[in-house]
């Protein structure tokens, strides 16, 4: 019911699984229309239509969660397939409803009244503290139906007079929902599907990022998070499909709320897929619209595991840009990357009219963000106003080897660092082997002693800024290794550098004997080439395509290697035989 | 043109770019008329039906090879842009057109050569050696029109017989083509896309295994594949798109042959998406179909990057199951990672109704493949009849976090070795480390100097066998841990076990001086777990969700460490201040 773009989004998965999806239209132009065989038009708040549509589908679901109830009622006596059913949706449909059962469950909500007049919002404001929100119960999206009220002079005028005209006016006692302005740290969004039989799954928690109430960008997974928050999210989530009998897809989005007992506050509910669920279409082992399909048609859930180690989802809006084909050449050109979903809409300042998804490792999320939102305003805009400086310019060719992006190539994975500049004449062996396997690596001095602050904090921050091993070269009291090695979770491989006296053996010892809990990969005495040769190890035993290439590359190291030992054999016997004849 | 599951698996992509796709449909049955909007019922061999569907269209496109050259010429007259174009299309057309421009562009054929009769074909055999495969050059497809022929008396006999009789009626002169029957390892699959600006771009190179001269089975990337000649077949694939100035998706099917020059030849030519391409809609950031679509509409081509290291595709034919849906609960249910792909196909035997793809790591590949075959195989018989033991049950409820399956986790990532069992009190440790940031691992004894060629054949095939890092512990003249080094690819780290002299120091020496070119990560004297948490840092330093969930460990690890050292200062200075006030 209803031809959005979640229902358009639908139709793809219907495809492969085989199912044939049809579309209660609103209108014959509405997103869904073009991408499926049937799709009439027709009002989804007249029952005879409703009936009509029903008569001869499996199972009924929705595009959007404004169907009245008694519809939806009337729709199961008839022994239609309702899914979600009206028991559960009517907790999407009414915020009131929702905050009563999220309340129930001792799950976390911010503090919340139902308010019939300004009287009583402003006794709410004094009691929970100014700002605070006030929702009509029904019919909001995307920041409708939701007003911000600074002071108790904004409850008695403007829109919250109208709304609670409204209320007056109309046949029931429900009043408006009041809610305190949560003091949050970020939006997060718990997304599950469970299906009638009990069946339920979680995707991994998200980060949304709302601009004026609106989906913006969504990453996946949030990064950052907290593994017990994360866990406790799914788990409340899985609790309120579990408890209230959705089925289906359904969004929790969340508050993160750091410093509160339970780390986050449920915000809203949605039964459907969801904006902060598109990521799952490229970045998931079975994307939000498979997945409800599968629901709602009672059929086992498929993994949510991710497929890369992270997305990211950018929404485009309408703006300057009425045609968005012309645009496609520019967008797609410069942003090979790039999942580009258009919702066939016209254009309207505003508007949501698709989004963008990109996937990739973890440490390049800054990258992947920079190409969703590169790709996305190119669209947006019909021409491109900020361009990436390492994005692939229009009249350069991809590379026909389909090989990583320039940007990533060039993001170094190794950090090279020694106590002294003095120490380059020994480490430079460690670069020369990176070089020659083609991993890009960093180098710098950082002393131990001579700055120390320093010091901690590049082993502090190397993980973030997406180095994946370090190497360090120290000599005599040679403490860089493992003071890095306490600070950072990278694997940190420790060079013992000879100074003028003792060989290098204080340096040895300094550096391989590390307390338990904190180690170093301690390689011999002045055998840099040899640390560069395990980072590339230990980067090829990852995963990903680099890994293999890495792998490889180290393969035909080791056949050249061999391939050297023997020749050098060759011609100590060749020697031999020369010198054996002669002396015949 | 065509209404096939190539056309119908275009339709997600199109949705997706908001392309609007039309499909001339052999008839109202076919397997893409339920997944487009428009989709009239035309004879594609006549000229009026054609034209009448193309007058607006932007671009034509295929489904299948078999539309009439001269009527794609007359098409492009009218200024209709037909895409592959019938100059580049007769090369997948007709084979013996192919064979000549694989020859004129010097890249590695076949022996063949045009034969029009039995006699000209007992030539061709007497001098490259029987068997010969005979081949119609056109209209051809999965084994058919293929004949393998074990000697001379069987050129004149049966359907070879009837083959050379038909030549012989036709008006043209052509003939069939004979081939040698070339000794190969494996078939390859090299796919490109080229659109008409002149970008191309190649996916990476796939091992395909056929079965009765039909698809069974792609593995992506081609597992073990010389990367020498995996450049190479790119190279030819992009070479033969651009000088036949293919647009759309092409693959080439290829022979590996080790030991000849080229390591490959070119066995056919398709000239749309492939059989051998289906891995990429799950597999790579972008699918074939898409990219088909965005070559054909001359749009800048995406990325052919794989979103996980391995793909495998399985497909399904007709069999004992005549009702898909029925089956799907119990594939579904058993197989969470499985990505259907069905048809909408009525079944008959032998018939390809439907594929499924799997994505992961390089090193589950063996996993993959169960899970890929298995949902197939359920979805072909009606029942599961070769249960995978390690496949979820169908009474069995998906854990709600998209957990990691049992198989994957279980399969040892670490080798933990020692040169005798008396090294285990030392060595344990490294195994609680791992226990205790859950990293499955397998321990052994496998003495350098016992029992050197098990210990070398350990090392060879550690990588194979899946493991990603080997802790090796030693002591006194310790070899263990340098000898494994020098025969894998994998980071290898070595623990100095201290025996009753010395105190350790030979077992470090022997360990930590390794010449450049092999290095082992050394940790200190009886460091074995260190070793332990080393190997973690490595895992965790790698991609994929598994990788953060060690990081995330190893974090709290960390937090534990600083709190225990935290706890323990308190006490000792609670002690002090209890002794100084005693003395007080």
């Amino acid at each position: 019911m209803g031809g959005g773009q979640l229902a358009r989004m639908m139709a793809p998965a219907a495809t492969a699984l085989g199912v044939e999806l049809r579309v209660l239209a609103e209108s014959p132009e509405v997103s869904a229309v073009a991408a499926v065989r049937t799709a009439p038009a027709g009002d989804y708040t007249d029952l005879d239509t409703l009936l009509r549509f029903a008569a001869d589908v499996d199972v009924l679901t929705f595009d959007h969660e404004h169907v009245p109830t008694e519809h939806l009622r009337a729709l199961q006596e008839q022994g239609v397939a309702v899914r979600p059913g009206p028991e559960a949706l009517v907790h999407a449909q009414d915020k009131l409803v929702m905050r009563r059962a999220v309340e129930e469950l001792g799950l976390p909500n911010p503090e919340w009244d139902e308010v019939h007049s300004a009287e009583e919002l402003v006794a709410f404001g004094e009691r929970v503290g100014w700002p605070v929100v006030l929702k009509t119960p029904r019919g909001g999206y995307d920041g409708k139906g939701v007003l911000v009220l600074d002071g108790p002079q904004e409850a008695s005028t403007g829109t919250a007079a109208e709304w609670f005209a409204q209320c007056a006016e109309a046949d029931s006692d429900e009043g408006l929902l009041a809610e305190e302005a949560v003091a949050f740290s970020r939006e997060l969004s718990a997304m599950v599907a469970r299906r009638p039989s009990g069946e339920t799954v979680a995707w991994p928690v998200v980060e949304s990022i709302q601009v004026a109430g609106v989906c913006d960008e969504v990453l996946a997974p949030a990064p950052g998070l907290d593994p017990a928050v994360a866990r406790a999210a799914q788990a409340a989530a899985v609790q309120l499909a579990e408890d209230l009998g959705v089925t289906g897809v359904m969004a929790v989005e969340l508050f993160e709320t750091p410093g509160t007992e339970a780390g986050f506050a449920v915000n809203e509910l949605a039964m459907r897929p969801h904006n902060s669920g598109h990521w799952s279409m490229d970045g998931s082992v079975t994307g939000q619209f498979e997945q409800h399909l599968r629901a709602v048609l009672d059929w086992p859930l498929g993994a949510t595991d991710v497929v890369a180690e992270a997305a990211v989802m950018k929404n485009f809006l309408g703006g300057d840009n009425q045609d968005l084909f012309a645009a496609y050449p520019q967008a797609l050109a410069a942003e090979p990357r790039a999942k580009v979903h258009t919702y066939g809409k016209s254009v309207r300042p505003g508007r949501k009219i698709g989004h963008v998804n990109v996937v990739g490792d973890a440490h390049e999320l800054g990258t992947l963000r920079e190409i969703a939102t590169h790709a996305a305003s190119i669209l947006r805009d019909g021409e491109d106003r900020d361009a990436r400086p390492t994005a692939r310019g229009e009249d350069e060719a991809a590379t026909p080897w389909g090989a990583v992006p320039e940007a990533q190539t060039q993001a170094p994975l190794v950090g090279l660092v020694m106590g002294s500049d003095s120490d380059w004449a020994t480490m430079r062996a460690a670069a020369q082997a990176l070089e020659e396997v083609g991993i890009p690596y960093e180098a710098d001095v950082v002393s131990a002693h001579r700055m120390p602050s320093e010091m901690l904090e590049y082993g502090r921050t190397a993980h973030e800024r997406g180095l994946r091993v370090i190497i360090a070269g120290a000599g005599g009291a040679a403490h860089l290794p493992g003071m890095l090695a306490s600070v950072t979770p990278l694997p940190v491989i420790g060079v013992p550098v000879a100074l003028k006296t003792l060989d290098g053996m204080d340096s040895l010892l300094s550096i391989v004997q590390m307390p338990a809990g904190v180690p170093v990969a301690t390689v011999s005495i002045n055998g840099a080439r040899n640390a560069g040769l395990l980072a590339a190890r230990v980067l090829g035993s990852g995963s990903g395509a680099s890994a293999q290439q890495v792998r490889e590359r180290l393969q035909v190291f080791a056949a050249e290697l061999s391939e050297a030992a023997h020749r050098k054999g060759a011609s100590l016997r060749d020697a031999v035989a020369r010198g054996a004849s002669a002396t015949d």
